[in-house]
């Protein structure tokens, strides 16, 4: 599919793209271009690309395809760094979780004859760094591209036919839309998780304990999506600012409405919301994004009616 | 075990008790009382009880045992109404996610001679009804008693047999203690999630069919806690709104602080923030109450440097 790919960033999702384009021969020359010494020895190790250079204009001389896989916030430098030495007609694809913060750092410094398809794999775990990662990582999810309207649609072709190789379904979006969509699905779930296991790391010793030894009713969930990379989460709020503080400040108002019922002993308004936020799942298993079966960290969820054959694992997030 | 039990309130707790009683063979008779005819020709009908009826008073008549496992809030009028008719020494139990109120609510009804040992099995699944219930929901989890310093011992040892013959740890803890801790671990869980699932049921429709489809990176985690029964969650609140508003106050205080820092751009804030959280999830694998497998509703997550073996799930909470 291409001669020579360059991956700048090698953790879980550059080190599982490198897999994956490894594993489906989609490029004949693979290499691996990381400013830290140690995570180029890593993949080199772990035998997941053909080269690997902390020198990132040596890494991509000549490449038809450079991936970004790097925090947000350090694409403007690779982008500075890089610019110079790209090959005409070269693709440059990235596969950060803010899409219009990337399009604004990486553009002024693009030769024209270079082609910028940003992107966005919706995929991942809460760990992080070049051994985590893994090929199947992105089968059958979702990768999000978010090309300009001048964008040359055969770039674009080529990035999508790499996602589905990789196993993707792909969709495309204004990149400012994405950045609502996912601060949505994404950045505030995650802002939350990270602020409520915060409030529970303050707690006095002996109730923490405690809370960790339940932790299986409800407060588990949200430990793992805290576990979550901190380079890139921060970087995340901070580039994706705005729609960030939007949604935030929806929920916010929506939280008060509920500490207000709580507060007043208002059944009817807690019942009423509570009702309606059930729909919501069906909808999501109806779409094929979720289903009965694969729950989250928690005890044997079986649809109505049907007891599960296997022994439930542990812990449940509605056990009250 | 016991002679004759009658579980008052047949839903996924009272049926999953049901049938984890009978597969033990803990009790000679197994009664169940619901004021719902239709829950008990349900239950006569999956044949987890011995009979079934919709008169409280006649089910309880000469049970060594009485379960309540009926919402919280439904907890005072049920002791109301079987208080005169308990046989002397009979032991009332029940499954209520908050303690102190079912103390306050039940001490009033109950002869003398008749011993309270209040419980909460911290298990549970986001499914409602008698027949989403399994003998095996209670396997390896804690199940907490909250006597007060006065009841029985040998009542405490009788419901500690009970649990531990269901399959379950058990805690001893006092009432307001349990309060707090749960109020932490699932009460607060449970209402942000209820709340940021509720957010997006407002959202423009073609922003929120978005939402659905890329549920994956996130907030779909959040839709199955906020798929829990609404009746039994309004009661939560109602009955634990003191522990409740405590924490939710020192949540939001958390929660504007990082809010702040997303404002100020003040990324050193955010990555501490995000840093200091991880270690909980280690300290919660390291107690065994998780593990790197047994992942939420998500994509493969392998511990780091063991790619999983077996095909990831579609989705992932932590992909950004």
């Amino acid at each position: 599919m291409f001669k020579k790919v360059t991956i700048i960033g090698l953790g879980l999702i550059g080190s599982s793209m490198a897999r994956g384009i490894k594993e489906k021969e989609l490029a004949e020359q693979l290499v691996a271009a990381d400013r830290d010494q140690n995570v180029c020895d890593k993949v080199m190790e772990l035998g997941v690309v053909d080269e690997a250079t902390a020198n990132l204009a040596e890494g991509i001389k000549d490449s038809d395809l450079i991936i970004l896989a790097v925090p947000v916030g350090a694409i403007e430098d690779v982008g500075k760094e890089i610019g110079p030495f790209l090959k005409p007609d070269a693709i440059v694809t990235d596969t950060g979780s803010v899409k219009q913060a990337v399009v604004d750092a990486l553009q002024p410094f693009l030769p024209e004859s270079v082609h910028l398809v940003p992107g966005h794999p919706i995929a991942g775990t809460e760990f992080s760094g070049p051994e985590s990662g893994f090929a199947e990582l992105f089968h059958g999810r979702w990768a999000i591209l978010t090309p300009l309207p001048e964008t040359s649609i055969k770039a674009v072709e080529k990035i999508t036919a790499l996602w589905q190789a990789l196993g993707s379904n792909i969709e495309i979006m204004d990149p400012k839309h994405h950045d609502l969509v996912l601060g949505i699905t994404s950045h505030l779930p995650h802002l939350i998780a990270y602020t409520i296991v915060g409030t529970a790391t303050e707690l006095e010793d002996d109730v923490k304990s405690e809370v960790l030894k339940f932790s299986a009713s409800g407060f588990r969930d949200f430990t793992r999506i805290a576990a979550s990379d901190p380079t890139m989460w921060r970087d995340v709020f901070l580039y994706n600012r705005v729609a960030v503080l939007d949604v935030l400040q929806r929920f916010t108002e929506d939280l008060t409405a509920l500490q207000k019922a709580i507060r007043r002993g208002d059944g009817d308004y807690l019942y009423k919301t509570f009702s309606e936020t059930r729909d919501i799942r069906k909808q999501i298993i109806d779409l094929g994004q979720a289903d009965y079966a694969a729950a989250p960290d928690m005890a044997g969820v079986a649809p109505a009616g049907t007891p599960p054959a296997v022994a439930p694992h542990k812990g449940s997030a509605s056990s009250g």
